[in-house]
């Protein structure tokens, strides 16, 4: 039999980026063995610390070092004192849109062990998948500012949605729901926003039509918010622009009980560059540096990664190790209402793999 | 003794608005006459009716009209078969805007005998009001579409924010907060939108340094939505843009336990124009005309109204109408899991005054 070889580009990052990754990092290595399969590690100090020495989160020629890898490991990047346009705008977002990663992909799943703070909620009602458009839309370097500094100013910033790119998130969003539940979700606001949303309201119609069989609903992102809180069991998978997407995908684990352990892809489905994983938290520059930050988002993240690897199956032993090590309260960390530190809930992982 | 006199421009509009109006109208007149006031109602038929007979939701000169008036007093727009821009961009957004009703406020409170869907949590924990850009913002008609029909179609739409209409809204806000418990928390997203959020921020300090002894504290919207759900305690005054405004503000009266029965106000503070009260929900066709709307929106709207006309002992008796008649599930509408009709509720609230 022979081994097959992944190379990981890794970036932990800043703050608690730096303490999950490598945690992540073990509980790989202690499934890849047993499934027969072997990860090189190319880690990369792309981070805040970078740009305070060089003046750049990332070398110039950055995203193309890690364009061929099999994938990409982020963990979180922002520190104080580094504006957030400077680490995203210089890191996260250049990975995102050069690579073409469009496809933001956050699952929300109350796991068994976590309380939701929804009232009577639990593991059987929620269950689904953000899919989020990664490139496009709102965020946007379109735009500026006029009459600055007088009482006259303005800024302004334009959302830009085309229709390769719409087309391309609801197909995925389609095809995602083909093997769950068979239902899709569109996040609008064609009632308020008056140019971009209809045309995304079309976009979905049409994709609907591409794909019979899956059934859709579409609500304003306002009351589906809403929805979210008093009917989370509705959603299989739903399908939103960059900013609706965003704001969806930090509600959604906010319900399942923690954004500490939650995890995403960024993929490009094409396979035509490396897709990227990292945990939807930040880098905690408040816990950070002491050795007890949660580690199960990155692991989970880990997951995610290894089934895109199409290492399925130490994929699920992945997920089953976190399961079981959230179920106890002294292999959960202190976030989690648990006593464990990192390498504590590390450890429970590992040990309950396999 | 003279009794004070009020016009209210009166528009039921669509489905359910035009029950629930009415029914808000009978507990004004309940307290009116208790405290020295009089009303005269005008009454509008400006709707999605009128649009399918005249092809207009209202007259050419419909802000005219009720620019003047002591207040405006809105049931709800929308009926199948019309596009939502059709009777919005009809009818509700012109009122906003002409009359330069610049601030959207909404109060997310948690009465008793409403159950909060998120677990543990009673009246002394949800009490706070989302305050929103009413006029500018994203919801532009600025942008459009290329290339329509074809392949390389897309759409585009500008987002704009002047320094005169983001001051005064964090001026009011500021001074609301001053009335209350002295907390402003600041919705942004500065680190994915760049070219407007971060001018957000920018006068969000200045507006701090022109109110010193209001405590701030500021979040990028997709937390936000995350701390609504696990820590409402947290929150007095929520200051948001005209979007992020729309979506807190359904998103706290669902934490709240019921989107049917918030209220909200669109305020000319300056009160250079009339006010406009309008309740959150909508005209729900499914349920309009079988006599079942609940009716406490449109009463703690009137509430809102009555305040806005210097009314304050009418409004506090109201709302304590409100608390009472919410109590009882006998009082109390189906979608609250009562028994009551439109008319049942009504007359509870009436009956409870005084
Ligand atoms: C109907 C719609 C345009 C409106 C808005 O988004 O402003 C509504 O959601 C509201 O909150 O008043
Ligand atoms: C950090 C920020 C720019 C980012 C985003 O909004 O995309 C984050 O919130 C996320 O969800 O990955």
């Amino acid at each position: 039999m022979t081994t097959r070889r992944y190379r990981i580009a890794t970036i932990p990052g800043d703050g608690i980026g730096t303490e999950v990754i490598p945690a992540g990092q073990r509980a790989v290595e202690a499934v890849a063995a047993r499934h027969g399969f072997a990860v090189a590690w190319d880690v990369y100090d792309w981070s805040c610390a970078r740009y305070a020495e060089t003046g750049r989160m990332m070398p110039e020629d950055g995203v193309d070092r890690v364009r061929g890898a099999d994938a990409i490991y982020l963990g979180a990047v922002g520190a104080p004192g580094v504006p957030d346009h400077v680490s995203l705008w210089g890191l996260l977002i250049p990975l995102r849109r050069e690579l073409d990663l469009y496809a933001n992909v956050r699952p929300v799943k109350l796991i068994e062990g976590i309380t939701s703070p929804l009232a009577g909620r639990g593991p059987e009602d929620i269950d689904f998948v953000v899919v989020r458009e990664n490139v496009e839309g709102e965020y946007s370097e379109i735009g500026g500012r006029l009459h600055g500094g007088t009482e006259h100013e303005m800024v302004s910033q334009m959302s830009v949605f085309t229709r390769r790119c719409t087309d391309r998130i609801m197909d995925y969003a389609f095809e995602l729901a083909k093997g769950r539940r068979g239902h899709v979700t569109s996040a609008t606001k064609s009632n308020g926003i008056v140019h971009t949303m209809p045309f995304w309201d079309e976009r979905f119609a049409a994709a609907a039509a591409r794909h019979p069989g899956v059934e859709t609903v579409q609500y304003h992102i306002d009351i589906l918010t809403a929805y979210f809180v008093r009917n989370p069991d509705w959603f299989d998978v739903v399908v939103g622009s960059n900013l609706f997407g965003d704001i969806l995908s930090d509600l959604g684990p906010a319900i399942a009980g923690s954004i500490g352990i939650a995890p995403s892809a960024n993929l490009n489905p094409e396979r035509a560059a490396a897709s990227m994983f990292e945990p939807v938290h930040g880098s905690a520059p408040d816990i950070a540096g002491q050795g007890v930050a949660n580690p199960i988002a990155a692991v989970w993240t880990a997951a995610m990664m290894l089934e895109h690897l199409g290492e399925d199956e130490a994929a699920a032993e992945l997920m089953g190790a976190i399961e079981a090590s959230l179920a106890r309260p002294e292999t959960r960390t202190r976030d989690l209402g648990g006593t464990a530190d990192t390498d504590g809930s590390i450890r429970a992982v590992i040990e309950a793999i396999g």
